[in-house]
């Protein structure tokens, strides 16, 4: 009997041996084909395309669609609807970034993307250089129609087959797999700051610069040029604004500077309804203020923390569920921080309070100064009594929504965001100071401007009638043009695989438009 | 000649072996000898005592001397003159700390500690607890009178054998050399605070808790007792305002809580001159903030950045010479930091212009808050409408004044001293406003508060004629009693050997009583 099970033992050794050798050939194998960069042999635009050579960051990758829930901002912070009073169109859904997976429907379905139905209005339709951000299909277009061609045409013009999200192919060459660049006006804007360009930067800096297509600053330019059949164009394209350098002083300089525009104005974002302050309103300086902080100056790129290197077996790959570095410490910060995750995350916590903290209070005040300057001008104020006022404004503003618009500013930046934070308060502060002042100088003592707790109570003072109209039409058009543009994108095979089954975009839209 | 050669070189280089393994066991003994805790044994009060035990540590010591300039930090900032405006006596000279050197003599020749002549006088004279921090005899009285002795009698009383600066004692045990505490009042606002007190700390923990001795906020306390001859004596002691926590808030708190103080009313430092706020003014709540910071947070104690571990031949010494941790680099911020030491003082000098920034900004609206505070009061206006401005007042100078006040804040804590000076300025900013209305109730339109860009311009606006008076009198008082003082402790063998030699005491004197 101990024979015959000595015996068996050692088949099973053996076998369980073989097994393992295997494995680890296997494993072997897959790591030489996915190390080597082998490129896809097929059209960049489908990212669904790249899974079989890229399976582990395909899937990954399409994590991004996890977090399903959309929120209204205007519902965190309701009076960030005062500083925006003036937009068109006004009070527009204000989306929370959602994740990649996200980053096309959630832009085409946004209130402020409008709800036109002539797809060649230029006039109606936003331009299609939103597609540069939120669509994956950008690059495919842009290389089959030409640049300018693409810059000149409406949202809606590439729409029925520019339905994916940001994808492999925004990062990555289709033929080589290597990291690249594709968009010109990231390397327009790095020329313009005195930095290197993309092609010309180490790997380590190009995995910063990726995320930098898009999580910066930019602006619509206006660029006349005539296409081949000779007529004259209108093309309008992307622009950061860092030709004084990328810091928050020296982009405010450059929006200040009539030379950089052609109507020899300083920038205006929106000239607010209740202020009338000419405001520019920042939109995530992502990569400007990750530059500000500690990670940046070691040399830690973006894709360290949201892209981390990943084992899996003998297989090492970048995680691409792009996103909150915490949700796996384990690859992003306790890589390089060796103590504990729980003290780590308590320290991360700790950034974020203070500065939403700070936050609020300039929310607070800046709203306010918006308020009373409102009340000024009802009273008879001058413009000479408040231009002053308008500039501190302008300047409490732009620190303001720097800081709060920033994806992670606490965290990329703590101490810069916290400075730009104070001056912005301080700002806002300098404006009411003056602004009891110019009240009082019109017979208005001891005004209190209207306090908010919910966006609807906001929208209801700021008689915006068409806000639920607006919604109303919105969700209208989602059912027939939105729903239609994925259908054309199924029927004319540019939709990746998974992204045309993505229902949970209605789930969505039956919570928004119920 | 060649055999000359090589048999010359053989005898050197065997006698040079022979010198490296002499060199090698002297060192090794001397190893052995300093890393025993030997102990002195001798009168624990003279730092000049423990010099042939501990040499290096002496010597690096006697280095905190080099540091001979006296700034008054009145030229720096004059408008904290306006902030501490009530005190006594007004345009005290507010010297820069110069080193633990310096440390009893820049509290003696400061005008704040008077001219006094008849020692007893408890009223006259500041209370024997200001030795406490500046002496490095305080224990050594302590031990020898009684606790509550040493509290109950004046500066003076002890003086002439109070002469050395904190020193070896302060922080070790002169029986084991072993880190020892023993100044009560640290222990009590420990446990107060819920913490563990000093014996039951961790050594790591101790290497931060000596220097809580002194760096941290402390107030006088007052205490009757009877003493072993039946007389009923008052104690002028050192507490520590920790028994709500040791944050900013909290310690605000304890301040607040009229609970805490026998007149139960809430504690008042200073009752404004011009604003007549009831401020309370922080001083050096380093531990505090330290606490807050990153290297805290990473068990970094106050000791390996200040008294860094220096290695010299084989021996491995505390290096004593506690000042700025960029010095020494290579010791201190490079053993973490595996940057470059050029883009580590980069970082630093950043967080510093951050916030040297906001306390400029901070300063200049505390300023005159205080200052319009006293316009509104000069034309009238009510306790009624003052008091929810005051309250401001109060909050904006303890605030100001916690980061101001604090050594190293922008390093020890540079996000918590950013969002405290935000904090700062905001009430400022909110008491200037309602101070605007306050002054158009009383008929005062646009009043724009005087500026100042010397001390001197501030002290004469503050009509303060005896600062001048007050300055010659201390200088009178230095060349008769304060250098009599010295004198004694020379007699009285009190005084440490190189302390004693200290002319630049009077390179000093000579500069700031020309």
């Amino acid at each position: 009997m101990r024979k015959y099970i000595v015996f068996i033992s050692i088949i099973f050794a053996v076998f369980s041996l073989g097994l393992l050798a295997s494995s680890i050939e296997k494993k072997e194998a897959e790591k030489k084909s996915l190390n080597h960069v082998s490129g896809v042999p097929t059209e960049p635009g489908k990212s669904s395309d790249w899974k079989p050579f890229y399976p582990r960051q395909y899937e990954t990758w399409k994590k991004t669609s996890e977090k399903k829930e959309y929120v209204d901002m205007f519902d965190v912070k309701p009076k960030v609807a005062i500083l925006r009073a003036g937009e068109d169109p006004t009070g527009a859904w204000w989306g929370h970034g959602r994740g990649h997976w996200y980053s096309n429907i959630d832009m085409m379905f946004n209130i402020i993307t409008g709800a036109p139905n002539n797809p060649q209005d230029l006039e109606e339709w936003p331009p299609a250089r939103c597609l540069s951000c939120h669509s994956g299909d950008t690059i495919r277009l842009m290389e089959r129609d030409g640049k300018m061609e693409f810059y000149s045409k409406p949202l809606s013009y590439y729409a029925p087959e520019a339905q994916n999200p940001i994808g492999c192919q925004d990062c990555h060459d289709p033929k080589t797999a290597e990291l690249s660049m594709k968009r010109d006006y990231l390397d327009k804007g790095l020329l313009s700051a005195g930095m290197k360009d993309f092609n010309s930067s180490t790997h380590q800096e190009k995995r910063s610069l990726l995320c930098a297509q898009c999580h910066v600053l930019s602006y619509t330019g206006k660029e006349e040029w005539t296409d081949k059949q000779g007529n004259k164009q209108l093309a309008r394209t992307i622009v950061l604004p860092w030709a004084k350098g990328l810091s928050m002083e020296e982009t405010e300089a450059y929006y200040d500077d009539p030379k950089n525009f052609p109507d020899g104005k300083p920038a205006v974002h929106i000239e607010n309804t209740f202020s009338k302050a000419p405001t520019i309103l920042a939109e995530h300086p992502d990569y400007e203020l990750y530059q500000k902080g500690t990670h940046a100056k070691n040399n830690v790129a973006c894709a360290d923390c949201h892209l981390p290197y990943t084992q899996e077996g003998g297989v090492k790959f970048s995680h691409h569920k792009i996103g909150s570095p915490l949700e796996n410490m384990d690859k992003t910060c306790l890589t390089c921080h060796k103590g504990k995750e729980q003290e780590l995350k308590s320290i991360v916590k700790d950034k974020k309070g203070k500065v939403t903290k700070l936050t609020h209070t300039g929310l607070e005040n800046l709203s306010k100064a918006h308020l009373e300057a409102a009340k000024a001008w009802e009273v008879g104020a001058k413009d000479k009594e408040m231009e002053p006022i308008l500039k501190l404004i302008r300047k409490a503003q732009w620190r303001w929504t720097y800081v709060d618009s920033s994806f992670g500013a606490y965290m990329h930046a703590t101490d810069e965001s916290l400075r730009i934070l104070a001056e912005a308060n301080d700002y806002a502060q300098q404006a009411r100071i003056e602004l009891v002042k110019v009240l009082l100088n019109h017979g208005v003592k001891n005004y209190v401007a209207p306090d908010f707790k919910t966006k609807e109570e906001v929208f209801k003072f700021m008689n915006v009638p068409e806000r639920e109209a607006l919604i109303k039409e919105k969700c209208d058009w989602i059912k027939s043009t939105g729903k239609k543009w994925l259908k054309d994108a199924k029927a004319n095979g540019t939709i990746s695989e998974d992204v045309e089954k993505k229902d949970d975009v209605f789930t969505w839209f039956d919570h928004m438009c119920k």
